[in-house]
């Protein structure tokens, strides 16, 4: 069966998940294309696929729908066309137990997808602050690269996470402030905390009174992307040994 | 004088800029938005700006042409309404005096802003090799955070380049090949080549027998992004020291 109205009950639930209020009633988030839905269904997590009648598909142990073109438009939020769309279980993550890179209020979707990329490369996990963009947003998902599947993340007030993981080293990331990140050797079991691209870092945060690490750079830059910095600290302070 | 048509000659010509042909043609280029006005301001490349007719414009030097919103919307490319617009002369660019990284085919907008930023946080020049994407793109333009005016950039192809340049060392950046980026140390003057998002470095390139360097990462990442990557090297082993 196809289905070939917009109206449909089913692909109207499926539109629902654009807002986050219904994934997190359902539990569930959309993924396109199929380099995503690969990496979803490698890790457990496709539970759907939507695609178009015509596709070929190879996942033939999760439920199917196929619909027309215009159905599947209606759908999609990429500009190019897609074939094929995945519903997804939201991501069961593991306590803590790595580094961690802490988000205060991180605002732009690509920034968040580019953090979890790094994260994954240099064995952090996440801890998502409160008012952090949606880890589910498309646009989150797509500039994760896939990797959202692979990273370990938490949803958590920062203040309470600090205060619950005592036996972590602070480090709040700053332009200006603290101690060069090439300066520092040995360092333990840490997270490190990037603020908002507009505003920084929270008062209650710098109000903890934890160290400060900066990145050496010349003074004509203004700052560098907040991802970049991120980067750039979990690539020199992390756990990778080769 | 107010302009009120979008029809009006000079508009339309203002408008041709969103082209690369036309901006090769008059070496013009078009920013929006007080910040990157200011930045082009402050480095002597602001030619005239544009605003509406009720906005205060701090620039008594500048040729300010008024329009209404109407005629400004027809020229602003930003999905938020703009008050201001400049128009700026082409970047005078000096011959590459520092370490340069070296793009090649690099095609998306964002990664190249970001790894502008990053070269004038780290010191570097930047050689934009055949292909890439143009630097006066507007989203090139508004993700370098107005550090367009403060990069020393060449447009080369890569292999004159290195042919021309023979008092460098080269690395090309790979993410399985080649020495691990934190264990290169004193360092000489070096370019550093990154590929395309998706084919990574061209043959041509790696035919010439260059050294590789990578940063060393968890293999479950199949990728960084190349502005990170990019930033990270820079970071690493550039001439910053404080």
């Amino acid at each position: 069966m196809v289905i070939t109205s917009v109206n449909n009950d089913y692909i109207k639930e499926v539109n629902k998940l654009h807002q986050k209020k219904y994934r997190d009633e359902s539990k569930t988030f959309i993924v396109e294309g199929d380099h995503l839905i690969g990496e979803a269904y490698k890790s457990g997590y496709l539970k759907e696929i939507i695609t178009l009648e015509n596709n070929l598909v190879k996942y033939d142990d999760i439920k199917t729908v196929y619909v027309t073109k215009e159905v599947m438009d209606k759908i999609s939020e990429q500009v190019s066309s897609t074939n094929i769309i995945g519903i997804c279980n939201y991501i069961e993550n593991k306590d803590v137990n790595n580094n961690v890179i802490m988000l205060d209020s991180l605002q732009d979707p690509g920034n968040l997808g580019t953090i979890i990329r790094s994260a994954v490369a240099f064995n952090y996990n996440v801890v998502l602050g409160d008012n952090s963009v949606d880890i589910y947003n498309s646009k989150v998902l797509r500039s994760t690269e896939g990797m959202i599947f692979n990273v370990n993340f938490i949803k958590s007030n920062l203040l309470d996470f600090i205060n619950e993981h005592n036996d972590y080293k602070y480090y709040i990331a700053d332009m200006n402030r603290g101690i060069n990140v090439k300066k520092i050797n040995n360092i333990p079991k840490h997270g490190i905390i990037v603020g908002n691209e507009g505003n920084g870092i929270s008062n209650e945060i710098r109000n903890m009174d934890l160290d400060y690490v900066h990145i050496g750079q010349n003074n004509k830059c203004e700052s560098l992307n907040v991802g970049v910095a991120a980067s750039i600290i979990m690539h020199e302070l992390g756990d990778i040994n080769e």
